[in-house]
Protein backbone atom coordinates (compact mmCIF):
# COMPACT_ATOMS: atom_id res chain seq x y z
CA UNK A 1 0.00 0.00 0.00
CA UNK A 2 1.55 3.34 -0.69
CA UNK A 3 2.37 6.19 1.39
CA UNK A 4 1.63 9.87 1.84
CA UNK A 5 4.39 11.86 3.37
CA UNK A 6 3.76 15.34 4.43
CA UNK A 7 6.99 17.60 5.36
CA UNK A 8 9.66 20.01 3.47
CA UNK A 9 11.20 20.12 0.65
CA UNK A 10 14.56 22.28 0.92
CA UNK A 11 17.62 23.35 -0.22
CA UNK A 12 20.19 22.78 2.28
CA UNK A 13 23.19 23.93 2.95
CA UNK A 14 25.68 21.77 5.35
CA UNK A 15 29.34 22.00 6.58
CA UNK A 16 30.88 19.46 7.96
CA UNK A 17 34.12 18.29 8.91
CA UNK A 18 33.95 16.45 5.64
CA UNK A 19 33.41 19.41 3.48
CA UNK A 20 30.25 21.84 2.59
CA UNK A 21 27.97 21.76 -0.03
CA UNK A 22 25.60 24.19 -0.78
CA UNK A 23 21.74 24.50 -1.70
CA UNK A 24 21.43 20.63 -1.43
CA UNK A 25 18.08 19.01 -2.18
CA UNK A 26 17.44 18.05 1.27
CA UNK A 27 14.30 18.29 3.67
CA UNK A 28 11.94 15.99 5.67
CA UNK A 29 9.75 14.69 2.72
CA UNK A 30 12.38 14.28 0.61
CA UNK A 31 14.66 12.55 3.04
CA UNK A 32 11.76 10.61 4.05
CA UNK A 33 10.68 9.54 0.36
CA UNK A 34 14.66 8.38 -0.76
CA UNK A 35 14.28 5.57 2.10
CA UNK A 36 10.17 5.07 1.63
CA UNK A 37 10.05 4.16 -2.14
CA UNK A 38 12.42 1.33 -1.17
CA UNK A 39 9.05 -0.08 -0.33
CA UNK A 40 6.30 1.10 -1.79
CA UNK A 41 4.92 4.16 -3.90
CA UNK A 42 5.35 7.11 -2.27
CA UNK A 43 3.39 10.66 -2.74
CA UNK A 44 4.92 13.82 -1.55
CA UNK A 45 2.46 16.80 -0.37
CA UNK A 46 5.05 19.87 0.35
CA UNK A 47 5.68 22.99 -1.42
CA UNK A 48 9.32 25.02 -3.42
CA UNK A 49 9.25 28.40 -4.49
CA UNK A 50 10.14 29.50 -8.37
CA UNK A 51 13.95 28.79 -7.46
CA UNK A 52 13.56 25.82 -7.38
CA UNK A 53 15.83 23.92 -9.25
CA UNK A 54 14.16 21.59 -12.54
CA UNK A 55 16.37 19.23 -12.25
CA UNK A 56 15.67 18.24 -8.31
CA UNK A 57 12.08 17.89 -9.81
CA UNK A 58 13.21 15.70 -12.49
CA UNK A 59 15.66 13.46 -9.45
CA UNK A 60 12.28 12.88 -7.68
CA UNK A 61 10.63 11.64 -10.51
CA UNK A 62 13.09 9.99 -11.40
CA UNK A 63 13.12 7.94 -8.25
CA UNK A 64 9.56 7.52 -8.83
CA UNK A 65 8.13 9.95 -5.63
CA UNK A 66 4.45 10.82 -6.81
CA UNK A 67 4.29 15.04 -7.36
CA UNK A 68 1.01 15.51 -7.91
CA UNK A 69 0.66 16.95 -4.28
CA UNK A 70 3.72 19.34 -4.52
CA UNK A 71 2.67 22.79 -4.80
CA UNK A 72 5.32 25.27 -6.60
CA UNK A 73 4.92 28.48 -5.66
CA UNK A 74 5.94 32.11 -6.68
CA UNK A 75 7.83 32.79 -3.52
CA UNK A 76 11.28 31.23 -2.12
CA UNK A 77 12.02 27.96 -1.31
CA UNK A 78 12.74 26.88 2.48
CA UNK A 79 16.50 26.84 2.91
CA UNK A 80 18.24 25.77 5.50
CA UNK A 81 22.22 26.15 6.55
CA UNK A 82 23.98 24.23 8.99
CA UNK A 83 27.11 23.38 10.62
CA UNK A 84 28.15 19.91 12.32
CA UNK A 85 31.64 19.78 14.45
CA UNK A 86 33.13 17.29 16.22
CA UNK A 87 31.13 14.23 16.93
CA UNK A 88 28.85 15.48 14.30
CA UNK A 89 25.64 14.67 16.84
CA UNK A 90 24.58 17.90 16.72
CA UNK A 91 23.55 20.60 14.29
CA UNK A 92 24.10 24.30 14.48
CA UNK A 93 21.57 26.16 12.42
CA UNK A 94 23.24 28.75 10.22
CA UNK A 95 20.34 30.49 8.65
CA UNK A 96 16.27 29.70 7.88
CA UNK A 97 15.03 30.78 5.22
CA UNK A 98 10.88 29.75 5.28
CA UNK A 99 10.52 31.37 2.41
CA UNK A 100 7.26 29.74 0.95
CA UNK A 101 6.56 27.43 3.82
CA UNK A 102 5.01 30.33 5.85
CA UNK A 103 2.02 30.24 2.88
CA UNK A 104 2.39 26.39 3.10
CA UNK A 105 -1.41 24.69 2.83
CA UNK A 106 -1.28 21.19 1.64
CA UNK A 107 -3.17 20.55 -1.16
CA UNK A 108 -4.25 16.85 -1.98
CA UNK A 109 -5.04 15.55 -5.11
CA UNK A 110 -8.95 13.81 -5.12
CA UNK A 111 -7.22 10.41 -6.29
CA UNK A 112 -4.84 10.37 -3.61
CA UNK A 113 -6.94 11.12 -0.61
CA UNK A 114 -7.48 7.12 -0.64
CA UNK A 115 -3.97 6.09 0.54
CA UNK A 116 -4.23 4.66 4.02
CA UNK A 117 -0.39 5.53 5.39
CA UNK A 118 0.05 8.87 6.14
CA UNK A 119 3.76 10.30 7.41
CA UNK A 120 3.36 13.69 8.65
CA UNK A 121 7.03 15.00 8.91
CA UNK A 122 8.02 17.95 10.88
CA UNK A 123 5.55 20.93 9.75
CA UNK A 124 3.38 23.23 11.52
CA UNK A 125 1.31 20.76 13.63
CA UNK A 126 -2.13 23.25 12.22
CA UNK A 127 -0.81 22.26 8.68
CA UNK A 128 0.14 18.57 9.58
CA UNK A 129 -3.95 18.84 10.95
CA UNK A 130 -5.01 20.55 7.83
CA UNK A 131 -3.84 17.27 6.26
CA UNK A 132 -5.14 14.98 7.95
CA UNK A 133 -8.85 16.33 7.34
CA UNK A 134 -8.12 15.75 3.63
CA UNK A 135 -7.47 11.69 4.27
CA UNK A 136 -10.44 10.18 6.04
CA UNK A 137 -9.87 6.74 5.55
CA UNK A 138 -6.21 6.11 6.99
CA UNK A 139 -5.02 2.98 8.98
CA UNK A 140 -1.50 3.94 9.73
CA UNK A 141 -0.36 7.86 10.93
CA UNK A 142 2.97 8.48 11.71
CA UNK A 143 3.78 11.87 13.33
CA UNK A 144 6.90 14.02 13.50
CA UNK A 145 7.61 17.49 15.33
CA UNK A 146 10.14 19.48 16.45
CA UNK A 147 11.06 21.80 19.91
CA UNK A 148 9.78 25.06 18.16
CA UNK A 149 6.46 23.55 18.13
CA UNK A 150 6.56 21.48 21.54
CA UNK A 151 6.80 24.92 23.14
CA UNK A 152 5.34 27.37 20.70
CA UNK A 153 2.30 25.41 19.37
CA UNK A 154 1.96 22.72 22.39
CA UNK A 155 -2.14 23.13 22.40
CA UNK A 156 -2.23 22.28 18.58
CA UNK A 157 0.17 19.04 19.14
CA UNK A 158 -1.78 17.90 22.29
CA UNK A 159 -4.78 17.63 19.49
CA UNK A 160 -2.99 16.34 16.85
CA UNK A 161 -1.68 13.06 19.18
CA UNK A 162 -5.19 11.71 19.64
CA UNK A 163 -5.50 11.54 15.96
CA UNK A 164 -2.35 9.77 15.09
CA UNK A 165 -1.17 6.19 15.71
CA UNK A 166 3.05 6.82 15.81
CA UNK A 167 4.59 9.69 17.18
CA UNK A 168 8.13 9.59 16.36
CA UNK A 169 10.20 11.85 18.74
CA UNK A 170 14.07 12.41 19.58
CA UNK A 171 15.28 11.61 22.89
CA UNK A 172 15.09 15.72 23.84
CA UNK A 173 11.73 16.26 22.36
CA UNK A 174 10.35 13.18 24.36
CA UNK A 175 11.94 14.50 27.43
CA UNK A 176 10.51 18.12 26.45
CA UNK A 177 7.32 17.44 26.03
CA UNK A 178 6.65 15.36 29.09
CA UNK A 179 9.04 16.50 31.35
CA UNK A 180 10.51 12.71 32.06
CA UNK A 181 14.15 12.29 31.98
CA UNK A 182 13.74 8.47 31.89
CA UNK A 183 12.85 7.75 28.36
CA UNK A 184 10.95 4.73 28.99
CA UNK A 185 8.98 6.95 31.42
CA UNK A 186 8.40 9.52 29.09
CA UNK A 187 7.59 6.82 26.14
CA UNK A 188 4.57 5.69 28.53
CA UNK A 189 3.62 9.71 29.15
CA UNK A 190 3.41 10.03 25.78
CA UNK A 191 1.34 7.20 25.49
CA UNK A 192 -1.19 8.75 27.55
CA UNK A 193 -1.45 11.58 25.39
CA UNK A 194 -2.65 9.40 22.49
CA UNK A 195 -0.10 7.60 19.88
CA UNK A 196 -0.59 4.25 20.67
CA UNK A 197 2.46 3.78 19.71
CA UNK A 198 6.26 5.70 20.80
CA UNK A 199 9.21 5.64 19.02
CA UNK A 200 12.00 7.81 20.45
CA UNK A 201 15.34 8.25 18.22
CA UNK A 202 18.33 8.64 19.94
CA UNK A 203 20.62 9.52 16.91
CA UNK A 204 23.71 7.17 17.20
CA UNK A 205 22.71 5.36 20.41
CA UNK A 206 19.67 3.91 18.51
CA UNK A 207 15.47 3.80 18.98
CA UNK A 208 14.05 2.50 21.91
CA UNK A 209 9.89 1.72 20.67
CA UNK A 210 7.21 1.44 23.24
CA UNK A 211 3.40 0.33 22.68
CA UNK A 212 1.69 -1.07 26.25
CA UNK A 213 3.48 -3.67 27.34
CA UNK A 214 5.99 -4.03 23.95
CA UNK A 215 9.20 -2.39 24.60
CA UNK A 216 11.65 -2.92 21.95
CA UNK A 217 15.27 -1.11 21.50
CA UNK A 218 18.22 -1.02 18.98
CA UNK A 219 21.39 0.48 19.34
CA UNK A 220 22.37 2.10 15.61
CA UNK A 221 23.89 0.22 13.26
CA UNK A 222 27.64 1.38 13.81
CA UNK A 223 28.82 3.57 11.41
CA UNK A 224 32.90 4.73 11.69
CA UNK A 225 32.55 7.42 9.01
CA UNK A 226 30.02 9.83 9.29
CA UNK A 227 29.83 12.78 6.90
CA UNK A 228 26.72 14.13 7.25
CA UNK A 229 23.71 13.45 9.68
CA UNK A 230 20.81 15.82 8.37
CA UNK A 231 17.70 14.03 7.52
CA UNK A 232 18.72 10.51 9.02
CA UNK A 233 15.71 10.94 11.24
CA UNK A 234 13.40 10.86 8.40
CA UNK A 235 15.38 8.39 6.41
CA UNK A 236 14.85 6.52 9.84
CA UNK A 237 11.32 7.40 9.26
CA UNK A 238 10.86 6.43 5.75
CA UNK A 239 12.29 3.03 6.08
CA UNK A 240 10.34 2.48 9.20
CA UNK A 241 6.76 3.84 8.11
CA UNK A 242 7.58 2.09 3.99
CA UNK A 243 8.35 -0.98 5.22
CA UNK A 244 5.25 -1.14 7.60
CA UNK A 245 3.15 -0.12 4.96
CA UNK A 246 3.84 -2.86 3.03
CA UNK A 247 2.45 -5.09 5.81
CA UNK A 248 -1.02 -6.49 6.33
CA UNK A 249 -0.43 -7.03 10.00
CA UNK A 250 1.06 -4.16 12.54
CA UNK A 251 2.26 -6.32 14.98
CA UNK A 252 5.47 -7.35 16.85
CA UNK A 253 7.25 -9.18 14.71
CA UNK A 254 6.32 -6.10 11.81
CA UNK A 255 7.17 -3.42 14.21
CA UNK A 256 10.98 -5.30 14.87
CA UNK A 257 11.91 -5.38 11.37
CA UNK A 258 10.76 -2.19 10.25
CA UNK A 259 12.56 -0.83 13.35
CA UNK A 260 15.81 -2.43 11.94
CA UNK A 261 15.26 -1.62 8.59
CA UNK A 262 14.76 2.42 9.71
CA UNK A 263 17.82 1.93 11.67
CA UNK A 264 20.02 0.61 8.47
CA UNK A 265 18.21 2.76 6.21
CA UNK A 266 19.31 5.96 8.65
CA UNK A 267 22.94 4.49 8.53
CA UNK A 268 23.51 4.95 4.95
CA UNK A 269 22.30 8.14 4.85
CA UNK A 270 24.57 9.33 7.26
CA UNK A 271 27.32 8.35 5.15
CA UNK A 272 27.27 11.01 2.37
CA UNK A 273 26.28 14.53 1.83
CA UNK A 274 22.16 15.21 1.66
CA UNK A 275 20.61 12.38 -0.20
CA UNK A 276 23.88 11.59 -2.20
CA UNK A 277 23.58 7.79 -0.39
CA UNK A 278 20.11 6.92 -0.30
CA UNK A 279 19.32 7.88 -3.64
CA UNK A 280 21.17 5.55 -4.21
CA UNK A 281 20.07 2.68 -2.52
CA UNK A 282 18.47 -0.57 -3.61
CA UNK A 283 16.55 -2.56 -1.39
CA UNK A 284 18.69 -5.33 -1.39
CA UNK A 285 21.83 -2.86 -0.15
CA UNK A 286 19.34 -2.44 3.03
CA UNK A 287 18.69 -6.45 3.46
CA UNK A 288 22.48 -6.86 3.24
CA UNK A 289 23.22 -3.97 5.91
CA UNK A 290 20.71 -5.62 7.52
CA UNK A 291 21.91 -9.09 7.87
CA UNK A 292 25.00 -7.86 8.80
CA UNK A 293 23.30 -5.63 11.94
CA UNK A 294 21.24 -9.11 12.87
CA UNK A 295 24.49 -10.48 13.58
CA UNK A 296 25.85 -7.60 15.14
CA UNK A 297 22.77 -7.46 17.84
CA UNK A 298 22.04 -11.27 17.96
CA UNK A 299 23.52 -13.16 21.09
CA UNK B 1 38.05 -20.56 36.95
CA UNK B 2 37.80 -18.03 39.76
CA UNK B 3 38.68 -14.22 39.14
CA UNK B 4 40.77 -11.75 40.42
CA UNK B 5 39.73 -8.02 41.21
CA UNK B 6 41.41 -4.89 42.24
CA UNK B 7 39.81 -1.96 43.07
CA UNK B 8 38.20 -0.23 45.92
CA UNK B 9 35.98 -0.85 48.74
CA UNK B 10 34.76 2.53 49.73
CA UNK B 11 31.97 3.84 51.74
CA UNK B 12 29.60 5.58 49.97
CA UNK B 13 27.22 8.41 50.21
CA UNK B 14 24.60 8.95 47.46
CA UNK B 15 22.21 11.48 46.98
CA UNK B 16 19.57 10.62 44.28
CA UNK B 17 15.56 12.11 43.72
CA UNK B 18 14.70 8.68 45.46
CA UNK B 19 16.35 9.60 48.68
CA UNK B 20 19.58 9.34 50.78
CA UNK B 21 22.03 6.69 51.71
CA UNK B 22 24.80 7.50 54.21
CA UNK B 23 28.14 5.62 54.09
CA UNK B 24 26.75 2.48 52.14
CA UNK B 25 28.97 -0.31 50.85
CA UNK B 26 30.27 0.69 47.70
CA UNK B 27 33.63 1.00 45.61
CA UNK B 28 34.62 -0.82 42.01
CA UNK B 29 36.26 -4.00 43.48
CA UNK B 30 32.32 -4.60 45.69
CA UNK B 31 30.20 -4.03 42.65
CA UNK B 32 32.34 -5.69 40.26
CA UNK B 33 31.86 -8.51 42.62
CA UNK B 34 28.36 -8.35 42.97
CA UNK B 35 28.05 -9.65 39.65
CA UNK B 36 31.12 -11.71 39.20
CA UNK B 37 30.34 -13.56 41.91
CA UNK B 38 27.04 -15.02 40.06
CA UNK B 39 29.68 -17.00 37.80
CA UNK B 40 32.85 -17.96 39.97
CA UNK B 41 34.51 -17.84 42.96
CA UNK B 42 35.98 -13.95 43.18
CA UNK B 43 38.66 -12.60 45.07
CA UNK B 44 39.32 -8.79 46.00
CA UNK B 45 42.31 -6.97 46.37
CA UNK B 46 41.48 -4.08 47.94
CA UNK B 47 42.11 -1.84 51.50
CA UNK B 48 39.81 -0.31 53.55
CA UNK B 49 40.37 1.53 56.86
CA UNK B 50 39.79 1.02 60.86
CA UNK B 51 36.40 2.48 60.44
CA UNK B 52 35.68 -0.16 57.81
CA UNK B 53 32.42 -1.80 59.36
CA UNK B 54 32.97 -5.37 60.43
CA UNK B 55 29.42 -6.03 59.02
CA UNK B 56 30.42 -4.87 55.77
CA UNK B 57 33.37 -7.82 56.09
CA UNK B 58 30.59 -10.29 57.19
CA UNK B 59 28.55 -9.31 54.69
CA UNK B 60 31.11 -10.33 51.69
CA UNK B 61 31.99 -13.26 53.03
CA UNK B 62 28.53 -14.23 53.42
CA UNK B 63 28.17 -13.61 49.29
CA UNK B 64 31.19 -15.96 48.75
CA UNK B 65 34.05 -12.82 48.21
CA UNK B 66 37.15 -14.17 49.06
CA UNK B 67 38.74 -11.63 51.29
CA UNK B 68 42.37 -13.59 51.72
CA UNK B 69 43.89 -9.77 50.07
CA UNK B 70 41.70 -7.11 51.97
CA UNK B 71 44.26 -5.10 53.26
CA UNK B 72 42.83 -3.39 56.76
CA UNK B 73 45.11 -0.72 57.65
CA UNK B 74 44.82 1.92 60.68
CA UNK B 75 43.51 5.38 58.26
CA UNK B 76 40.17 6.16 57.40
CA UNK B 77 38.47 3.82 54.75
CA UNK B 78 38.15 5.47 51.31
CA UNK B 79 35.10 7.97 51.22
CA UNK B 80 33.02 9.03 48.18
CA UNK B 81 29.75 11.43 48.22
CA UNK B 82 28.06 11.98 44.96
CA UNK B 83 24.29 13.29 44.25
CA UNK B 84 22.63 12.64 40.86
CA UNK B 85 19.97 14.92 39.23
CA UNK B 86 17.62 15.12 36.33
CA UNK B 87 17.86 11.97 34.08
CA UNK B 88 20.91 10.07 36.55
CA UNK B 89 23.16 10.15 33.89
CA UNK B 90 26.01 12.08 35.41
CA UNK B 91 27.14 11.88 38.94
CA UNK B 92 28.03 15.48 40.73
CA UNK B 93 30.93 14.58 43.20
CA UNK B 94 30.66 16.12 46.77
CA UNK B 95 33.35 15.03 48.49
CA UNK B 96 36.20 12.50 48.09
CA UNK B 97 38.08 11.43 50.99
CA UNK B 98 40.95 8.74 49.47
CA UNK B 99 41.96 8.02 53.26
CA UNK B 100 44.25 5.02 52.94
CA UNK B 101 43.95 4.29 49.22
CA UNK B 102 46.83 6.97 49.01
CA UNK B 103 49.15 4.06 50.78
CA UNK B 104 47.59 1.26 49.18
CA UNK B 105 50.27 -0.89 47.33
CA UNK B 106 48.37 -4.60 46.67
CA UNK B 107 49.36 -8.21 48.95
CA UNK B 108 48.45 -10.81 47.17
CA UNK B 109 48.38 -14.30 48.76
CA UNK B 110 51.22 -16.46 47.38
CA UNK B 111 47.87 -19.18 46.56
CA UNK B 112 45.97 -16.38 44.44
CA UNK B 113 49.00 -15.77 42.42
CA UNK B 114 48.06 -18.43 40.09
CA UNK B 115 44.16 -17.12 39.60
CA UNK B 116 43.69 -16.39 35.46
CA UNK B 117 41.87 -14.06 34.75
CA UNK B 118 41.79 -10.34 36.13
CA UNK B 119 40.17 -7.48 36.35
CA UNK B 120 42.23 -4.18 36.97
CA UNK B 121 39.08 -1.74 38.30
CA UNK B 122 39.62 1.55 38.59
CA UNK B 123 42.75 2.89 40.54
CA UNK B 124 45.99 4.37 40.18
CA UNK B 125 47.43 2.84 36.35
CA UNK B 126 51.08 2.33 38.93
CA UNK B 127 49.06 0.18 41.57
CA UNK B 128 47.36 -1.76 38.98
CA UNK B 129 50.40 -2.51 37.16
CA UNK B 130 51.92 -3.47 40.66
CA UNK B 131 49.18 -6.28 40.99
CA UNK B 132 50.23 -7.52 37.53
CA UNK B 133 53.72 -8.05 38.14
CA UNK B 134 52.58 -10.53 41.10
CA UNK B 135 50.38 -11.98 38.68
CA UNK B 136 52.56 -13.93 36.05
CA UNK B 137 50.10 -16.83 34.96
CA UNK B 138 47.04 -15.04 33.70
CA UNK B 139 45.08 -15.76 30.83
CA UNK B 140 42.57 -12.98 31.05
CA UNK B 141 43.36 -9.52 31.90
CA UNK B 142 40.37 -6.83 31.95
CA UNK B 143 41.41 -2.99 32.59
CA UNK B 144 38.97 -0.04 33.58
CA UNK B 145 40.56 3.25 34.07
CA UNK B 146 38.77 6.89 34.58
CA UNK B 147 39.29 10.49 32.98
CA UNK B 148 41.75 11.57 36.23
CA UNK B 149 44.79 8.63 35.02
CA UNK B 150 43.65 9.67 31.86
CA UNK B 151 45.00 13.42 32.38
CA UNK B 152 47.97 12.98 35.26
CA UNK B 153 48.89 9.62 34.54
CA UNK B 154 48.80 8.88 30.88
CA UNK B 155 51.77 6.95 30.24
CA UNK B 156 51.74 5.07 32.89
CA UNK B 157 48.19 3.99 31.60
CA UNK B 158 49.64 3.88 28.07
CA UNK B 159 52.28 1.19 29.32
CA UNK B 160 49.47 -1.01 31.06
CA UNK B 161 47.55 -1.07 27.73
CA UNK B 162 50.37 -3.34 26.05
CA UNK B 163 49.75 -5.75 29.32
CA UNK B 164 46.23 -6.52 29.31
CA UNK B 165 43.68 -7.95 27.13
CA UNK B 166 40.50 -6.03 26.80
CA UNK B 167 40.14 -2.32 28.09
CA UNK B 168 36.94 -1.44 29.75
CA UNK B 169 35.97 2.53 29.00
CA UNK B 170 33.02 5.13 29.20
CA UNK B 171 32.24 6.76 26.12
CA UNK B 172 34.21 10.42 27.65
CA UNK B 173 37.13 8.17 28.46
CA UNK B 174 37.82 6.61 24.72
CA UNK B 175 37.37 10.07 23.32
CA UNK B 176 39.73 11.66 25.97
CA UNK B 177 42.02 9.08 25.45
CA UNK B 178 42.08 8.99 21.48
CA UNK B 179 40.77 12.28 20.25
CA UNK B 180 38.18 10.40 18.10
CA UNK B 181 34.63 11.71 18.47
CA UNK B 182 33.25 8.57 16.66
CA UNK B 183 33.11 5.44 19.15
CA UNK B 184 33.63 2.96 16.43
CA UNK B 185 37.34 4.93 15.11
CA UNK B 186 38.20 5.88 19.13
CA UNK B 187 37.93 1.58 19.66
CA UNK B 188 39.37 1.07 16.75
CA UNK B 189 42.44 3.64 18.16
CA UNK B 190 42.68 1.97 21.20
CA UNK B 191 42.99 -1.47 20.07
CA UNK B 192 46.38 0.02 18.47
CA UNK B 193 47.52 1.07 21.78
CA UNK B 194 47.44 -2.66 22.71
CA UNK B 195 44.64 -4.49 24.39
CA UNK B 196 42.92 -6.73 21.56
CA UNK B 197 39.41 -5.70 22.90
CA UNK B 198 38.10 -2.70 23.98
CA UNK B 199 34.25 -2.46 25.16
CA UNK B 200 33.36 0.90 25.30
CA UNK B 201 30.24 1.65 28.40
CA UNK B 202 27.65 4.08 27.06
CA UNK B 203 25.78 4.08 30.17
CA UNK B 204 22.11 3.90 29.40
CA UNK B 205 22.85 3.64 25.93
CA UNK B 206 24.23 0.40 26.10
CA UNK B 207 27.46 -1.07 24.76
CA UNK B 208 30.04 -1.24 21.70
CA UNK B 209 32.44 -4.02 21.61
CA UNK B 210 35.29 -4.35 18.82
CA UNK B 211 38.17 -6.87 18.55
CA UNK B 212 39.44 -6.58 15.01
CA UNK B 213 37.11 -6.97 12.79
CA UNK B 214 34.78 -7.80 15.07
CA UNK B 215 32.28 -5.25 16.28
CA UNK B 216 28.95 -6.00 18.56
CA UNK B 217 26.68 -3.31 20.20
CA UNK B 218 24.21 -3.88 22.58
CA UNK B 219 21.34 -0.96 24.13
CA UNK B 220 20.92 -1.20 27.62
CA UNK B 221 17.73 -2.93 28.97
CA UNK B 222 15.51 -0.21 29.41
CA UNK B 223 14.92 0.33 33.14
CA UNK B 224 12.05 2.72 34.02
CA UNK B 225 13.06 3.13 37.69
CA UNK B 226 16.64 3.88 37.94
CA UNK B 227 17.38 4.43 41.75
CA UNK B 228 21.30 4.65 41.73
CA UNK B 229 23.27 4.07 39.15
CA UNK B 230 26.31 4.31 41.31
CA UNK B 231 28.41 1.33 40.51
CA UNK B 232 26.65 0.36 37.72
CA UNK B 233 29.98 0.33 35.01
CA UNK B 234 31.46 -2.21 37.69
CA UNK B 235 28.55 -4.48 37.95
CA UNK B 236 28.89 -4.72 34.03
CA UNK B 237 32.14 -5.27 33.94
CA UNK B 238 31.22 -7.62 36.86
CA UNK B 239 28.94 -9.98 34.34
CA UNK B 240 31.41 -9.44 31.86
CA UNK B 241 33.98 -10.81 33.37
CA UNK B 242 32.63 -13.17 35.48
CA UNK B 243 30.93 -14.92 32.41
CA UNK B 244 33.86 -15.22 30.39
CA UNK B 245 36.29 -16.58 33.17
CA UNK B 246 34.33 -19.82 33.06
CA UNK B 247 34.39 -20.31 29.17
CA UNK B 248 37.35 -22.47 27.91
CA UNK B 249 37.04 -20.70 24.49
CA UNK B 250 37.04 -16.68 24.51
CA UNK B 251 35.37 -16.44 21.18
CA UNK B 252 32.82 -14.07 19.50
CA UNK B 253 29.71 -16.41 21.02
CA UNK B 254 31.02 -15.92 24.45
CA UNK B 255 31.61 -12.38 24.25
CA UNK B 256 27.99 -11.49 23.09
CA UNK B 257 26.55 -13.51 25.80
CA UNK B 258 29.62 -12.33 27.99
CA UNK B 259 27.92 -8.37 27.33
CA UNK B 260 24.22 -9.64 27.60
CA UNK B 261 24.98 -10.93 31.39
CA UNK B 262 27.03 -7.34 31.63
CA UNK B 263 24.25 -5.26 30.57
CA UNK B 264 21.47 -7.22 32.69
CA UNK B 265 24.03 -7.14 35.53
CA UNK B 266 24.53 -3.24 35.69
CA UNK B 267 20.28 -3.31 34.88
CA UNK B 268 19.26 -4.75 38.20
CA UNK B 269 22.38 -2.02 39.61
CA UNK B 270 20.51 0.94 38.92
CA UNK B 271 17.41 -0.06 40.16
CA UNK B 272 18.49 0.26 43.42
CA UNK B 273 21.18 1.94 46.22
CA UNK B 274 24.42 0.43 46.37
CA UNK B 275 24.48 -2.98 46.17
CA UNK B 276 21.16 -3.26 47.69
CA UNK B 277 19.20 -5.12 44.34
CA UNK B 278 22.86 -7.16 43.18
CA UNK B 279 23.51 -8.65 46.48
CA UNK B 280 20.54 -10.69 46.38
CA UNK B 281 21.07 -11.69 43.06
CA UNK B 282 20.99 -15.41 41.89
CA UNK B 283 22.05 -16.34 38.57
CA UNK B 284 18.78 -17.29 37.72
CA UNK B 285 17.48 -13.66 38.12
CA UNK B 286 19.79 -12.90 35.41
CA UNK B 287 18.69 -15.50 33.05
CA UNK B 288 15.46 -15.04 33.11
CA UNK B 289 15.94 -11.30 32.44
CA UNK B 290 18.34 -12.32 29.73
CA UNK B 291 15.65 -13.97 27.68
CA UNK B 292 13.28 -10.78 28.07
CA UNK B 293 16.37 -8.71 26.86
CA UNK B 294 16.85 -11.38 23.96
CA UNK B 295 13.42 -11.13 22.49
CA UNK B 296 13.43 -7.55 23.08
CA UNK B 297 16.51 -6.94 20.73
CA UNK B 298 15.92 -9.62 18.82
CA UNK B 299 14.23 -9.20 15.09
Amino acid sequence: MSILVLGTVALDTVKTPHGLRKHMLGGSAVHFSMSARLFTEVHLSAIVGKDFPARHIEFLREKGVILDSLIRSSGKTFKWAGEYKGDLNCALTKDTQLGVLLEFSPRIEPRQRKIKNIFLANVDPDIQSKLLDCMPGSRLIGLDSMNYWIHNKRQALLKLFKRVDIYVANDQEARDLTGESNLIKAARSLEKLGPKMVLIKKGEHGVIFCSGSFVFCLPAYPVDKVIDPTGAGDTFAGGFMGYLSTRKKIDRMSIKRALGYGTIAASFNVEGFGVEKTSRLWLTDLEKRLGVFRDLVLF
